[in-house]
């Protein structure tokens, strides 16, 4: 899956919502997400990872699609010039 | 960009010395770079914005290879039973 493809499916998917919570609240729940994605790695099963690391790049492209930034622009920088 | 693409590339960059780290220190890492991007959220410019998603993707996907886990799994449970 493009990594495009996968922000414009939480576009679909969540955009109406997130434009509504507004900026400051995702941030908040892209916290919670890596709080738990933490939790998971420190004493969850494989699957339980799997599934927050689904939740913070959820999250994380919910937060891009509210700025008006592509994930993939800010992937590509790793391609051009990796630090 | 395919997600699994983003994913190698991080792997063939930084593996050898995410491995080094270990998985607490990525974790720890991942936070730090999340303040980052909260922050640019709040005061900084798109630039910023878009830089800090870029880190914030790219310790995400360190941290899924150090699990030994795929990004594009993860993804994928938002394109068949999304919450």
């Amino acid at each position: 899956m493009e990594i495009a493809e996968f922000q414009g499916l939480m576009d679909n998917l969540y955009g109406e919502a997130d434009r509504e919570r507004g900026i400051p609240s995702t941030v908040a729940w892209l916290c919670e997400e890596l709080g738990e994605l933490a939790q998971a790695v420190r004493k969850g099963t494989q699957a339980d990872q799997l599934h927050e690391l689904g939740d913070v790049l959820a999250w994380l492209a919910s937060l891009a699609n509210q700025l008006g930034l592509s994930l993939e622009d800010a992937a590509q920088r790793y391609v051009d010039t990796p630090p």
